[in-house]
């Protein structure tokens, strides 16, 4: 072995063997906080953001007459956006487990919080707008015979319930970012 | 002056200036950034709030059919909520400012913040559908010759600047909370 041959007292090799663990140690610590990006409780949050979208997308995208109303092809375009977005941040949540490492960067976790800000905001807006046109149609103008009420409504809740999953992780990493 | 007798040397007493300056000195400091509960740019933000709020209630309960669709019910409430919330917060911001204090409480904080956070997601998702709805009378069904389709554009315009508004008051508590 080619160690320091001169004085070979306890500390260095204590501190080396110290940064040694310190290196193979996963950067999971007390402080990341399931829920957060590159944790399993973040992943899991992901997942339900892109199950309840793509749900809503499915149902939403079924039915033949949603093209007519503003407010339904919003909705489309929010979601799959909310989709496209819970999808990629899912595949970096899966590769930072892998890998065993928490996104502890700045830069990242500024844009990570900005994203789910603008899309889950969209995605908000997007089912009170088409809550207000189902409502309209179903209690209001009694119209559900002609319409697929029940389709709009299934598709509206899955969109809040989106939300749902979205917000922790919205409000996570806005913690995050300002406790820094 | 019982002051310290034994060597009296320079700390001390700098020591001493500093904390009564401490303590004479209002509690605005550089920290107090503008648009915070207890500054002048707050107490700004809450009146523009207060004032869209008003304009949006009194636009939306000046059409004789509002009561008929939900998603305009729903908007006079939350505008109405978000009126009475902001006129109080801004009366406690004048306080503030008449007695030169911020408010540096971390329980009035969160306070502030939760509150601002609820009636904000109330206007918004108020404004967003009724929003929906007034696109579909006016572009969908183009049935504005028989619906007050100004008025209803007036109010959820209105509803959505109150948000404008809102929206830095919360993300400015909600940062002060989470830093620290």
């Amino acid at each position: 072995m080619a160690g320091p041959s001169v004085h070979p007292i306890e500390a260095p090799p204590m501190m080396a063997t110290e940064n040694a663990n310190a290196n193979a140690m996963p950067r999971h610590s007390l402080k990341d906080t399931q829920g957060m990006p590159g944790t399993l409780g973040g992943f899991i949050l992901r997942s339900l953001q892109f199950s309840f979208a793509l749900i809503s997308l499915s149902v939403m995208a079924s039915t033949s007459d949603f093209p007519s109303v503003t407010a339904f092809r919003y909705l489309v375009a929010a979601v799959s956006l909310q989709c496209l977005w819970s999808l990629s941040l899912a595949i970096a949540d899966v590769y930072a487990i892998l890998v065993k490492r928490g996104f502890r960067n700045s830069r990242v976790s500024s844009l990570f919080s900005i994203g789910d800000g603008i899309t889950s905001t969209l995605t908000f807006s997007a089912a009170c707008a088409s809550a207000g046109i189902t409502v309209l149609i179903g209690n209001d103008l009694n119209d559900c015979s002609q319409n697929h009420c029940s389709r709009f409504e299934t598709a509206t809740a899955m969109a809040f319930m989106s939300w749902f999953a979205a917000s922790p992780s919205f409000i996570l990493n806005f913690w995050t970012l300002a406790s820094k």
